[in-house]
């Protein structure tokens, strides 16, 4: 069942480690089957080394397992809900990566100060607020799920524009077309963070990447016009 | 005599270096077989590529040589005080990780910024106060001990609630049902650290994990309504 | 055609890599055959391990391509317009390398700190000033290489004197008689930029180096009286 | 002649790039054989991965070539005159090791800051004044060696106490009894040069390792009543 996409989902988490990305098991993928409805995950805290293509879970769309005799990641209702309300999203990675999660900790947006940033993330890439009480005690991980989807619509973003997000005090989530866009846009994640993070100890006062140059390195890479590659 | 324990406490200290936590011979782990009282720890000194199952220590209660042609670690006083008094403890580990010591450097406690922090640590990582004269020319290595329990009973903690703590100007030990389970303590203290570290120079303000997201994440993986990885 | 040009091109944008100077695409290095008046560049958006050398570009200096079945990299008229406009540059490299681009993203200037700067760049190595709108939206890389040029005439500048040169919000450019050479002032850049970062942290108040020491480091390695390495 | 010190300078070279203290070039170690009163040195500008036992040169202590086809290290004169003034003096080792070095261009004396300090250096590593302009011109290498001897003096040190000095706006020299004595203090000054950095950037206030606490790990380790490690 889903041969191809348990391939690519076990293949995406190991590249988390080859991207050094996460420590022990802090962190997953995921991949969605649109026909079937059906999605495939790494299941919770197993060692990456123990993986293998059988012991991913399937799980539709309800929450239901459908396939596998692991429990899926813990953070299963929070992929599930992205997955139901963004119809286009094809992978999800979560990690706790050093410098992007310094970002979520900092509780702060990470500014677009150059065009490594642009190239990918059209704009800041922006940090939740964090939950309340009710929806950390009540259902935490769907409501995580939530959060998510309701700070891109108050910044008025899509995937496609931006990729990623970070969810306060927590970490970083990425998205793609498939489970392995999104660990690579995982790993830009990281870099843009670092980059970042660091231009902002040497230099308080901003030096934010000019809107001409943001959307010049942007569409380069994205949209009808793009260039950037080979045709 | 102890071979399995021998076997695993040379293991846990061979993982100090795959996990980048030790230079040279700068840490040591040691793990109890609470049947007979005794303590298997490293030699002093040793490097850690010439360590092997017979050069391992066998240590009493009472810090009496019980088998083994090496001294055993010169902090030994300090892990029996530790085994001595906490009976549930299983393995101890001490480094000088570069993040961690950088805390206990500058005499602060770790705040507790993110989920990764709370996963594993319930609060503030706790770093003593500073050893006075007396104790440090007498019986250093003990009172190290003496002043890590008393940190302990000072902010109410107990081994499961936060498996590892800072000396003052010196660096971690921490904590595990087992050496191994000591080990990947020190590893994820590591982490930690770098994490909180980078917090503190990108967002002075301190940006705590709510208390109820704390919670949430702590009791997602301890205790009896715990629901992370695999039953 | 130019098989050993391409060999070294291939060669010198591997080592991006094995310098640790790169994430997935995010440079290029390119070498120029004076006596053809011929330029050998990567391949746009091609991962470092699928290269090879046929997939190496051939384009004439007004930017026809003259042999190759990839399109070349989109830096393509920035490093045109550099060597046309300098006689001697042999090679170029680009690259999004941490360090040098968290000087760039700041908008400032490396100040030469110490002898490790002054082996290599006699001064502070600029960072240009931001493109305007025009020039970003109309010939944005050729307007890139335009303004590197203006940058080395405004701070009196030859290659020699400094093969680097930071392209503000962007990343580093390096320069060398050769591909290698280029890549290697873009490894000594990295590590340089890395130095200052830290000692601006460490110290605010400017510990720059003396004009004498500059002197005496760039010369023991540079010009008729160096004598640094074998005759 | 000197096969065994050739093949220990050779060693303790190679050892420089296998802890990560030195780029391309720019490092160097050497040793003495005090009975023949010659010093072995790594040739100048040759890679690392290009040197073998033949390559080392001899070098008598007024600085002629003894043996060898190569030129000695540029550094030679500073080597000689340190060997030259501490009788007990086994080898040499210099570096632009990142951390070390931003201390050093930072122009501070490495603060003692913690145990894994202690265990080594007793008390601030000391950073040399600038040279003037006239010792800079004048015989520079000789003079460095002259300015590392009268720090020593003014902080009333001995290389027992202190195997470990920084050069105002350039880099540390490291000593020992033996070539790889002298690299593994190179390795240990630079994690606590780490060590010392993130703890000045957390922390302003100072937090100095009390004089007792310095006393007790530095003889520990060291002296008459040294009791870690092996008998």
């Amino acid at each position: 069942m889903l041969e191809q996409l348990k391939v690519d989902v076990l293949a995406a988490n190991l590249l988390l480690e080859e991207y050094k990305l996460i420590t022990f098991t802090w962190g997953n993928v995921s991949g969605i089957d649109r026909e079937s409805g059906l999605m495939v995950i790494k299941p919770s805290g197993v060692a990456y080394n123990d993986l293998s293509v059988d012991k991913m879970v399937v799980v539709d769309l309800r929450g239901n397992i459908v396939e596998g005799s692991y429990s899926p990641s813990t953070d299963t209702p929070t992929h599930l809900y992205l997955y139901n309300h963004f119809p286009d999203l094809g992978g999800i990675t979560h990690t706790h990566s050093i410098y992007a999660t310094t970002w979520a900790q900092s509780g702060l947006d990470i500014p677009p100060l150059g065009t490594t940033h642009a190239d990918t993330f059209y704009g800041p890439i922006p940090c939740t607020k964090p939950l309340n009480v009710e929806q950390i005690t009540t259902n935490y991980e769907h409501e995580t799920g939530v959060k998510i989807v309701e700070t891109f619509n108050d910044h008025q973003l899509t995937l496609d524009m931006m990729p990623a997000i970070l969810c306060n005090n927590h970490g970083p989530f990425t998205f793609g077309a498939s489970p392995l866009a999104a660990v690579k846009n995982a790993k830009i994640l990281e870099i843009v963070s670092q980059m970042a993070f660091q231009t902002y100890l040497l230099n308080q006062d901003t030096n934010k990447v000019a809107q001409s140059l943001l959307d010049k390195h942007y569409y380069r890479k994205h949209g009808k016009d793009a260039y950037y590659g080979q045709k």
